[in-house]
């Protein structure tokens, strides 16, 4: 056997040695025998929706222990269609109507619910199209008596190989998992981007040539640079397993150091905090060694109930956060719905380009009534630690105006039912609109502080959406004009006196560090599972050089030019 | 009669006084009747169509005369249902196979081509339905033997009000109409954009208050401010006949000076150029004074072709327009399509976000064959005049080398078969996405040219689609981070030794004139009609308090500060 070689797209960096696992989904065949007791087939019906939903609810739990609350979210969609009477309860109607079977019943219901899903042009009824068609296979698996491929009889040192994964595939990976590779997919895939989370090697975009991989092979993938090699040498696997006992030794000396602070080798104190997007990822930001929360995304709170959340409720859930921070720092971001988070009880109207157009604060300016809402929940909350309030998508001065206006007509009336707020509540804003990064100055006097959200500052700066496979070869935060906006943003928030963060994924990205430093970031959020790195990574920079790295990234030719320059630093 | 005061949206500048006319459209009723003779009833159905094509044609052809080719573009469409055998064609089978009457017949198969269109999820599909309608409409009409409106009966000095209008409206607006006023749409709908054109104002958005106007109430329009008075007294009317009479002299006077040069009082040169968008627009360019095509887009060719147009067509039409400008330049922008120009023959994916997604150059680059049609033609057309080519939507480096690359590969090709090909052809870059302008410096090196296309750059830059109406009131290019992006190219234009001009609407807003000249800009290129204006505006300005100007505005906290800026000096 000869080693051989494949080039693929990066999508999570990371380097892995494990055998093949195809991730097979059966499609169940369909039992077409009649039946006689219409009543005893509602039961078995209901036997198997029985143990669905004790399937489903097992995943939720064991993916909220590993990847937090937000991944483990697509299994709510799942359990309420089994608690929906238009798809169960339609189900038995038919059963007891039409006398067919369950398995018949379910595949003619749940093909009815999908197409119908599907048809709507919307992404989100469409997930919930694939959520269903999910649902459906399951109940029909129980109903035929297979066995479904059961992702927990995965073995250690796993790689998972698929023509391409779902959100509700890679939600299953057990912890054997060590790496993915697919055929279709990007950098910019719902696949890659938990692959990031979960913090394994994934290389996608291979095509066809995933064919060539069978159960058991062995492959060494190289997350970083795309590729991946089926039949490795004794002498190349000794060495991949060198490297990767290495890296885990530096990943548990970093985590052993997380709760230290992040100062550079001259004495440059850096915030690292954490990026949340629900009050039970807490404890893992805490035991990552988070200083503070740089972003915590109130949108579940929206997505997770079926109205508007009351007062009550967000008072409950942010103040639990800032309890648990203390006086440490925790910024919450207002509510970011629109562009690619719809709201069904929103009645957000259908947009030719949602990115875009009518989202975040727009949204919350246009509707003071839910906005205010969520400002007195804040408000509320803010005697209970240092509560930082950021303003999404902002790109004029008005708009920070408007909301700082509501934000004290809410102060008044809550005082007026004597409800006690903190005295000092930090206001600031996300810069994700170019617009904010290149007038920063202006908008710098309204503010308490500014945080950068690369995440959208890139897609707008690069017109590129970056949930689009087309255009993911252009999506790249490292681009020197995204850099560029950074420092025009870091040199206003330093000559306003205020700080200056980033919270989106360029904050974790460990390769661009030393250049976050050198544009002159104050504060780094990111994914709670990339503290310690970041952290171990800061602690032998020097400020100065730094900067001269950022200065010469600010003048390169693209980003590719940009993380080449950081490699040939780091040979140095 | 008390004058009354209305507030609206100003949509197009300019003062009006004039008699409302209400814009009707008729909808027939549908006769029930039945018919015994479906031969006769086809012949019926025939006559009808016969007359509806002549009555399309006129209003095309009166359409051309007054607004160009591309204006009068959707009457193709029109024309093209009553050729489809799927529709006209349908209709006489159903009225021989149903012996229904014809009118029935048309109403039918309109309805469920129209329905079948506009449930498609892709905005070209959804404006093919309301031009069915249309149609169907006026076959309806001339069925029942009603006059339908007939908008050339509108007298002199009317000023047209309606709900919201249709671009098959607007294109049928004879000269008589002197403003518009509707109570939907903002300053990016379609009808403030055909105002624009026509050069009258336009208030939009008025809502229901456009109910309390009716035929032959004197209405004064100010566009500018967005008002609307209804019986204005005899002073006001007078003193608005005194402005829009000066105002009308001033255009003559500009457009008899439309022929020469537009040199600032201090001597700074300043190129007034022409967007076009077909060879036709060529001599309404010319009598409008354009010194050149600053933008001759080149998407005509694709739209107005039910497949790819040859390598000899394309030759053609740009042979024809750098003829007739001679040795002025002529910058032609290569295609340009995606975003919101679909291309039925292209089988372009539906996007998300399409504008922030796979068009122009990245489409280009990934179809190279298409691209190199283009390209040789562009080459083949060089020797009749100054060519500059113009590559859309650029945001990195290597797009320029690689369409660079694909140009030099046709010109070998081409002078492999002996084909002439001009010397000195220019290539450059339309600056578009923020990083163009960010990192322009770094672009400039490798073109010859950079024109600003300001329309796609505020989208951007403010992350708002200047076509979504919900965000319409964050859409303005006058804000100053766009302002600042202008600066930054102009900067890095004139550090590269290479000219800047400006191609967007921005260019032909003569309230900005003074700035953009501040800015640094060497060739301004608008719409034919705003030519004699702009260079009349430019005539006494010094460059110096333009600079001053400029810098201010850079510094101002939103687009309304600028605006006010460059009024408050009108008052000086």
């Amino acid at each position: 056997m000869t080693a051989e070689h494949y080039q693929g797209i990066s999508a999570a960096p990371g380097l892995a040695i494990g055998h093949v696992v195809w991730w097979r989904k059966e499609k169940p065949e369909i039992d077409n025998s009649s039946i006689s007791d219409p009543v005893a087939e509602v039961e078995r019906l209901d036997e198997a929706v029985q143990v669905a939903r004790q399937q489903i609810e097992h995943l939720r739990k064991t993916t909220v222990d590993r990847m937090g609350e937000e991944a483990a979210a697509i299994f709510d969609a799942h359990i309420a269609f089994l608690d929906d009477p238009a798809y169960i309860g339609e189900m038995k109607q038919r059963i007891q109507k039409h006398q067919k079977n369950a398995s018949l019943t379910c595949n003619e219901v749940t093909t009815q619910m999908a197409e119908m899903l599907s048809s709507l042009p919307d992404e989100y009824m469409q997930a919930r199209a694939d959520d269903i068609r999910d649902v459906g296979n399951r109940i029909l698996l129980l109903l035929a008596g297979i066995t479904p491929f059961d992702p927990l009889s995965i073995q250690p040192d796993s790689i998972v190989v698929a023509p391409e994964l779902a959100p509700s595939d890679t939600a299953q990976f057990p912890p054997g998992v060590v790496a993915m590779v697919t055929a279709r997919g990007s950098k910019t895939a719902h696949a890659a981007i938990m692959a990031r989370t979960l913090g394994i090697p994934a290389v996608l975009g291979l095509g066809e040539k995933i064919e060539e991989f069978i159960d058991g092979d062995t492959l060494v993938i190289d997350g970083d640079a795309g590729t991946v090699e089926k039949n490795p040498t004794p002498q190349k696997k000794i060495e991949t397993c060198i490297v990767i006992k290495r890296h885990q030794q530096q990943r548990e000396e970093a985590l052993k150091k997380a709760d230290m602070d992040a100062e550079t080798a001259d004495g440059k104190r850096m915030q690292v905090f954490a990026n949340i997007g629900s009050p039970s990822d807490v404890d893992q930001a805490i035991a990552n060694g988070a200083e503070g929360i740089g972003l915590f995304r109130t949108e579940f709170l929206y997505l997770e109930n079926d109205n508007w959340p009351t007062e009550e409720e967000q008072t409950q859930a942010y103040s639990r956060v800032l309890k648990a921070f203390g006086d440490k720092p925790v910024v919450i971001r207002t509510l970011d719905i629109g562009g690619d988070k719809d709201l069904p009880y929103a009645n957000l109207p259908t947009e030719e380009n949602p990115f875009l157009g009518h989202r975040a604060i727009r949204y919350c300016l246009a509707n003071p009534e839910i906005f205010k809402t969520q400002l007195k929940a804040l408000l509320r909350s803010s005697i209970h630690g240092d509560l930082w309030i950021m303003l999404p998508m902002v790109e004029n001065l008005s708009e920070i105006r408007e909301a700082k206006a509501l934000l004290a007509e809410c102060r008044t009336e809550l005082m007026q039912s004597n409800i006690p707020i903190a005295d000092s509540i930090k206001v600031g804003i996300m810069v994700e609109v170019p617009a904010a990064a290149i007038y920063a100055d202006v908008l710098a006097k309204e503010v308490d502080f500014m945080s950068i959200g690369t995440n959208d500052l890139t897609q707008y700066t690069l017109a590129a959406d970056r949930g689009n496979e087309q255009v993911a070869h252009l999506y790249d935060a490292a681009h020197p004009a995204v850099l560029r906006l950074v420092k025009k943003t870091c040199d206003a928030a330093r000559e306003a006196g205020i700080v200056a963060g980033m919270c989106g994924e360029l904050a974790g990205d460990s390769q661009m560090t030393e250049i976050l430093i050198g544009l002159g970031l104050d504060e780094l959020s990111m994914s709670a599972g990339a503290i310690p790195e970041i952290k171990e990574k800061i602690r032998p920079l020097h400020s100065e050089s730094a900067q001269k790295l950022a200065e010469e990234a600010l003048r390169q030719e693209s980003p590719e030019a940009v993380r080449q320059l950081v490699q040939s630093q780091l040979v140095k």
